[in-house]
């Protein structure tokens, strides 16, 4: 069998199902294989080693249709390697092996030949590799590629990172999608609860779930969160039996995955508004108010410090301020794409990124007061030529 | 703040939530976690750490409503903490620490709290923590764990697995539901199927989902996965857009997941059967009679190396031996409850577990020859008093 960085080529088993024109084909593929490479050899680097899991699969799934199952053992993981000077190889679990193989555009290992694969590239090789995906990768394959790698380094590196956060045409057309569903969903939520019939948090979040799968949508990006009432105050929650009740404010972080895309959502509303205290539709308008804030300032050539600014002077200047953690610098926004949130760019406080055409991210405002309730309202946005375009619709101040 | 080993107490948020009697209650819960302290000081243990995320939350869903949430930080994240001598505490990430308190009986702390907290356990501690999750922790967390354990040990044990593979009556009802839903998506995609008109997988498992979901589940176990023709033969695969032929033998591999109860069911079918090969029709029937063999043969007292022999042995005998991993020797079912797979009791050679009334695992056979197709059928099936009882209802030998 032909070797190519020490690692044996898997035999054909290639071919090519019937796909929508809609997916990101090969060529694609193949092109951002062949920039990271550039990328990887810009930056000094000796390799990416770049890990995914089912449902953190962005930086294995940019360079392949593959993406690893559900599991508590390697059939979720797999890891995309490639080094500054040879051909990339993906290495999953032997029961997907098959399956990878005939997605995949380069070599599919298994993880059984991981160690020896990783040991052959770095005999006589010093350097470092980048990491990509540290932040989640288990321990158990952590300790095997690191034990492999000889006297190579191994740190987290922001290379690939850095690539994904500019997205094409087709990827933007996904997230587009996606967040059109995301849409669907939200107006599915309103459309029941006209009804004026007792609905509870757990029936209004599957209702929206069903929406997006009706819609085209592959599965939630996240699972979905509807908390109403007191609950909204709950910066993170899962849906429960509770009723939403007239005047209560409802946080909503709701998501649609189209063709391995994702929309990073987020609306609340108040439910029968006549019934609720000035101090909901105030939180409501200072959250949308932030947002627009930075939809309307933003633009590339800015720093993502800069246009976190806007958003934080906002909320700083409504008042909610101690109920707001972006209000407190911990970040407006982050990058998005194929996984709900992605490394860059990070909007937030510091962050010199240059923010550049056809980067995507959220912009996002919480404000949660606890006893009387709270929202996310989140955004996801296009830097284009000249400004920032919201990729999703659907309005911002929601009195149902 | 009161302190119990070392660990501030969380100002109480608690309140119950309307729930439906279905959930698991506040008093399993506290049983569960008087039965572990009893387990881990009857095993010589000093504690628990016990690691569950989003998608895998069995290990500290066990004790509590909390599920964390989708993320790639902490968000994701959860750590169940008990010492044989010791409260309980959940550490979990600062955004989700007011939800956890409101469904958590116990101390609710945050991760920024962790280090210190096990770092004041452990002071002039030695002994061993038994370590449950230990093939997915993140390395990021388990560095910060072990970093914060001064002399004392942390080691994977069996101690946990073995409580949570023996379910009560109510866990046994929720996964009858699960398994109740799954076998509804099959429904479906028969009555899809029956119109004549051409179907994807993708379509079919989209079919699927949207079936468990209006029967309420709360999502799907896992991505469900049809793979028709030719992809039948992979073990583990994703949809496709490729139009399900006459002729074909179809995999899929769908579950339901029911107030956090799982179904991990499978099915394969032949699609207008008329037109398939009599060697599809073998694969079925052998797979189906091994899955038989241990629902007939299988009862409390015999071990898990015996049940899986009746298995293997019909497997072997079935001619299709070289095409099943069951066949060769790599275990014929495992422990399934709150995440799909969980650790016991796993069904395979040289286990001397033995099987005890209401433990519930899987019980699986695959088939697959490359070029022709495969299925798996995995029933889900409890413990009697006497011999196995199968949790879900649907037939094995699927002509449509």
């Amino acid at each position: 069998m032909a070797t190519t960085n020490g690692i044996h080529k898997s035999p054909a088993l290639r071919h090519q199902p019937t796909f929508s024109s809609e997916n990101i084909p090969s060529s694609e593929y193949q092109e951002r294989i062949a920039r990271i490479r550039d990328s990887i050899q810009a930056a000094g680097l000796a390799g990416l080693i770049s890990f995914g899991d089912c449902w953190r699969g962005a930086n294995v799934c940019y360079f392949t249709e593959f993406r690893p199952l559900d599991g508590v053992s390697d059939i979720a993981n797999a890891i995309f390697f490639v080094g500054a000077d040879t051909e990339p190889v993906l290495f999953v679990s032997k029961q997907c092996a098959a399956y990878a193989s005939e997605v995949t555009t380069f070599n599919v290992c298994t993880f059984d030949e991981m160690q020896d694969g990783l040991q052959d590239f770095s005999k006589g090789r010093s350097g470092t590799l980048a990491l990509a995906g540290e932040a989640y990768i288990p321990q158990n394959l952590y300790q095997r590629i690191t034990a492999a790698l000889g006297n190579m380094k191994l740190e987290p590196h922001p290379v690939l990172a850095e690539m994904k956060a500019i997205k094409t045409e087709r990827e933007i057309a996904l997230i587009r999608k996606a967040s059109y569903l995301t849409d669907q969903a939200m107006e599915a939520i309103k459309e029941t609860l006209a009804d004026g019939q007792p609905h509870t948090e757990r029936e209004l979040a599957l209702l929206a779930d069903q929406r997006m799968l009706a819609g085209g949508a592959e599965r939630t990006a996240y699972d979905s969160m509807v908390q109403s009432g007191p609950r909204s105050a709950f910066n993170l929650a899962r849906p429960t039996d509770r009723v939403v009740q007239a005047g209560d404010l409802v946080m909503t972080d709701i998501g649609a995955r189209y063709r391995g895309y994702c929309a990073d959502g987020g609306r609340g509303f108040i439910y029968r508004s006549e019934s609720a205290e000035q101090e909901k539709k105030d939180i409501v308008k200072a959250a949308a108010e932030a947002v627009e804030a930075g939809l309307n300032h933003g633009r590339p050539g800015m720093t993502a410090s800069e246009l976190n600014g806007f958003m934080q002077k906002a909320l700083v200047k409504s008042g909610f301020e101690q109920y707001s953690s972006e209000a407190r610098g911990h970040g407006t926004g982050h990058g998005t794409g194929m996984d709900p949130e992605e490394e860059a760019p990070w909007i937030g406080p510091g962050n010199k990124t240059v923010l550049k055409e056809n980067m995507v991210f959220t912009l996002k405002a919480t404000i949660t007061v606890p006893g009387i309730g709270g929202l996310r309202t989140e955004r996801i946005v296009r830097v284009t030529s000249s400004g920032l375009e919201a990729l999703d619709v659907y309005p911002m101040e929601l009195y149902w």
